[in-house]
């Protein structure tokens, strides 16, 4: 029951993220080609996991879930923006995404890249919405949370150690420090930003931030496995289609084995989930999502 | 005198924001290649008008140059990316910037694309941090400003624009429409942070906005005569180094030749210092700014 719960907020989280988005980013608006772009990619699905975080964890505090919309809109526009990047030839080169054409296929790499950064622009630009929160203090904080995240001490460091290590053999240690700049810094900047909605003191942000970030690395992990997974079962339709040999990124699955990802990957999830003690009952849906992810086949 | 004062006073801006730079950009970050493309392009130089425009706006209303360097440097960042990103071989593919390899050239696409995106970013952190003013709804009202100026309906939605009108004919109309936004946004909002620090009234803000508009659409034009002029008298030695037939822009000048250019600009000049006229004695500088950008040789 309670997993029902956590499946049907997740849903109805990402129905509102779409509806934002779909208000935040005008079909008609004058005709432009880039407000296109940036709805093609914004607008075509995905887990919205970071959002979630940011509205599950506001909730937490009583934060109500319509009041955090803006703040977890505008952290999916930065995971957007970011794949919209990575699909580029100059980077993982990848031409599907969630099964569509990736942005740079469907338009082109000019525009793909300038979609990129409107997306990324527009996230800041949301954050200062005071329907995000009435008080400027709290926006600044969000904004700094976001920013210092996504930039070149967070994510976009961690793609580019990611780019500079295709088709190179990298440590554990490295892969995983990657993988916490890549995708952990995200989830931990939701988790923050979350917290910071609802008022929690230092000791819940720092214990929801480390929650986030073992719950991130988790979850590129088991990224990683599926992926070896699907590989060995032989290359999928969307494979066939695109004709060319994907680049090797680092990959934990492919220096330590299934097994050991496994555990590393129970390991994680167990970590997760102390991190939550100090919250006693009202965070059963954080449990219940280390879970899910844990458990997902997709 | 006045003139040697403001030349004056832009070389001393300019090096406080190279000082700046510096500092935020550390220099051996974790010998992170991404750190070294930023600080590449960021501490290359060029004239550094719009940082120029928002400490000397703000110095109008006595509020001091060093309080107003984070501002300054945050759009300057935002300038540099938006070089960075357009000079990338999917947009403009120009092998120089100011006499030197462009980033993409120095380094890789990748390497180039993740260094836009990682200076975007920061601008948008520095312009969260207290030292920036200690008002939050100030900074809150910075940002804004500069994101929506940056964003889709402003320089990037004019580079679009631009990059969708390559080796194409359009209108007069059409082309200063994708001036006004691909270089006037970022002048306005470089003029408009300058007043938001100063604490202009509406009016100020206003006429101060327009006035930046005009001069940016200015400098654009003058922009546009020196490249004709260039390319009258040959190719110079940067253009023979690269090999390449260049992508052309729209330009005001290939449409109605360097005499009627001249004249938009003379008229543009005058209507920047008509915006000028409600603040009596006190923005002398701002007056010889439109005189030596529009008197420039380079």
């Amino acid at each position: 029951m309670r997993f029902k719960d956590l499946r049907e907020s997740m849903i109805s989280c990402s129905d509102y993220v779409q509806q934002r988005m779909n208000e935040l980013l005008p079909e008609n608006f004058s005709d432009s080609k880039i407000v296109e772009a940036m709805r093609y990619s914004a607008l075509s699905g995905g887990k919205r996991i970071r959002p979630f975080l940011v509205m599950a964890i506001a909730n937490i505090f009583n934060f109500p879930a319509n009041k955090s919309l803006n703040c977890a809109t505008a952290i999916e526009f930065v995971h957007v923006y970011s794949l919209i990047h990575d699909d580029l030839p100059a980077m993982d080169d990848d031409d599907f995404r969630r099964g569509k054409l990736s942005n740079h296929k469907k338009f082109d790499e000019a525009t793909a890249i300038l979609a990129g950064d409107a997306l990324l622009t527009l996230a800041f630009e949301l954050l200062t919405n005071p329907d995000t929160h009435g008080n400027a203090e709290i926006r600044c904080e969000l904004i700094k949370t976001l920013s210092s995240s996504a930039g070149y001490k967070g994510m976009v460091g961690g793609q580019m150690i990611d780019i500079e290590n295709i088709d190179k053999k990298i440590s554990q240690e490295q892969i995983i420090n990657l993988h916490s700049l890549k995708t952990g810094e995200l989830f931990m900047a939701s988790a923050e930003c979350g917290a910071i909605l609802g008022g929690a003191d230092k000791k819940e942000r720092f214990a929801l931030r480390q929650y986030a970030h073992d719950l991130g690395l988790a979850f590129q992990i088991k990224d990683d496995i599926l992926d070896h997974i699907e590989n060995q079962v032989g290359k999928n339709e969307i494979n066939e289609m695109s004709h060319k040999k994907p680049k090797e990124n680092a990959s934990i699955v492919d220096l330590i084995g299934v097994e050991k990802a496994e555990q590393k990957l129970k390991i994680l999830n167990e970590q997760a989930k102390d991190h939550l003690k100090i919250f006693k009952e009202r965070v059963n849906i954080l449990y219940d999502l280390v879970d899910l992810l844990g458990n997902r086949s997709n």
